[in-house]
């Protein structure tokens, strides 16, 4: 009778924890205000895990993609990624002389704003050339590291890994608990997202679906290389979002979250999954005083009224920074604030 | 002391289950021969999952990329894809009565196997595109399955999804129970493999990388589609591989099958992970009694010569099927054998 009092103790205790855990008290988003968005992410995520639901998902098809410009860190006044190029530029600019005199160049290492801002896109397409090929993909890999520990965003004078939203953060923590494939699928480099994204959203590189350029495999003294060349394969944007989830996914999800119009038909794609339960979402950033105000006029991150039209229609879920977040980034030390540049 | 000595009795009776459990005798590759080939796969997988090995990996770093035609199934005397393409040209026959005398449409319809043999890469890529485009990516698997679940091979006489190999069946799975991420690297369709992948192999969608035609999303009675064309976006094969690894997976395999001259590079590329403990293998075909016996002449899965020796120099393992395997094909039975055609 003792050891069976004695196993009743033992699974009571395992019950009382397993029961603790799943505790409807523990909020899984606690920087979101409550209201109807997050009651949305919520009570779709229990419809979907609930085998006793309608809307039951298995775990394999528990599909979420997320933007990554504007979604999940900040995009606004100027792409990340754009920044890096720009100061790799003045990085390289010592051993070429030649682009002193040598649009874009030229405007980039003299600092001509208005010069710069008149840039087209073939402009744009040398830039990208100098800056992200012609190095092996580890190569590059170890100079996109060595920028992202270091850089800082002037405004916010953070590290830009640290201008995340911790709301999206928490997001994804909250569906990778329950089972769901995050992945994020950016019209951003594939490789420069990929250098932070393990670290900073504990996104793998095999999860991260962006916009490419192709390689070349050869050898470096008898070493096989993979050698990054200035010729796009794939635009992952507008359009290329599903065809980029169909080709690297071969799902369609259940769950989307974008911010643009970069990101309609990937949202579109999601809401097509037939037969399945599906939330769409869309950040809108109408935060002035703790970030940017922008929408449809902007030229980075544009958000349309035939977006906003669209959303409306579609019943897609607008986040509003200001209403439905408490904090906008994670609290950081200022320790790890002071390793920036 | 009765309960500490209850625990003591319950603890002990886990470990016993434990070590039961990794018990060396439960063979993890039973249709597996007792040699150097099966060991060297065992004392891999050992020492890259004992923590206080010197070669241990950490399963976020466990890729196992397998090549399929030849490799997981029969490809001999023709390619499995290339017979699907063959046939949906009979079955589309009727609607176009214009192949009757339309090279190289009029070949097939006929069944001139002189004319077939002489076919041209042109003739091939007129083949894919009406077999292979033109509907959606939804539809095209609807094709591919419901010819999958009937078609057979006239030599076997068994359904195509049941010539994959057992012991490569085997090694898959050993690796899953081992958090090995694994991955079909193939030259053939990527959307023809993962017509069949999930219910042959147990490989999701996602752990498909093969070569890809372009898609282009757009909407059919106002719902979003996404149409193949008949534009190759990528080949992945020989060079395309590791090019394809990089690009899919963003990380290097640390064990590697293929069997034939379009695996080299990605066995090289495996290789090359450097600080790790690597693993490269290659099927040899040389079993003409249960299979075929094939190699440096032949057009379909060359092995050639300098493959050989590029394993041999490079201590690449190459898998005889006839010693190392005890058998080539799962036990199937007669009511499933009988479902085909």
């Amino acid at each position: 009778m003792r050891a069976a009092k004695l196993i009743l103790i033992l699974l009571c205790t395992w019950c009382f924890a397993t029961l603790s855990y799943a505790d409807p008290v523990a909020d899984p988003l606690p920087s979101w205000n409550v209201g109807p968005t997050k009651t949305s992410i919520i009570d779709f995520v229990h419809a979907v895990t609930d085998e006793a639901s309608p809307s039951y998902v298995q775990p394999s098809d528990r599909i979420a993609t997320f933007d990554n410009d504007g979604t999940l860190w900040v995009e606004y006044p100027m792409y990340t990624q754009f920044i890096f190029a720009l100061q790799r530029v003045k990085e390289l600019a010592p051993q070429h002389p030649e682009w002193k005199d040598k649009p874009p160049f030229s405007a980039i290492i003299s600092g001509d704003k208005s010069a710069m801002e008149k840039m087209t896109m073939h402009d744009v397409e040398q830039l990208l050339a100098v800056t992200h090929s012609g190095m092996s993909v580890e190569e590059f890999q170890k100079i996109l590291i060595n920028w992202l520990v270091a850089a800082k965003d002037p405004h916010f004078n953070r590290l830009y890994t640290q201008l995340v939203y911790q709301p999206m953060l928490e997001v994804m923590s909250y569906l990778r608990k329950n089972n769901f494939k995050i992945y994020i699928v950016t019209g951003g480099g594939q490789d420069f997202v990929r250098a932070y994204a393990q670290p900073t959203y504990g996104v793998a590189p095999e999860e991260v679906v962006g916009s490419t350029e192709k390689t070349k495999y050869g050898y470096a003294n008898g070493v096989p290389t993979l050698t990054k060349l200035p010729e796009v394969l794939f635009i992952d944007d507008h359009a290329g979002k599903p065809e980029a989830i169909n080709l690297f996914i071969g799902k369609k999800p259940i769950i989307a979250f974008g911010n643009s119009d970069g990101d309609q038909q990937m949202l579109e794609w999601t809401q097509s999954n037939s037969g399945k339960a599906t939330l769409m979402l869309l950040v809108h950033h109408d935060d002035a005083a703790r970030e940017f105000s922008y929408g449809p006029k902007s030229k980075v991150g544009t958000f349309s009224d035939a977006l906003m039209q669209e959303a409306v229609q579609k019943k897609w879920h607008v986040i509003s920074m200001k209403d439905d977040w408490k904090v906008i980034f994670p609290v950081v030390s200022i320790a790890s604030q002071d390793q920036g540049k």
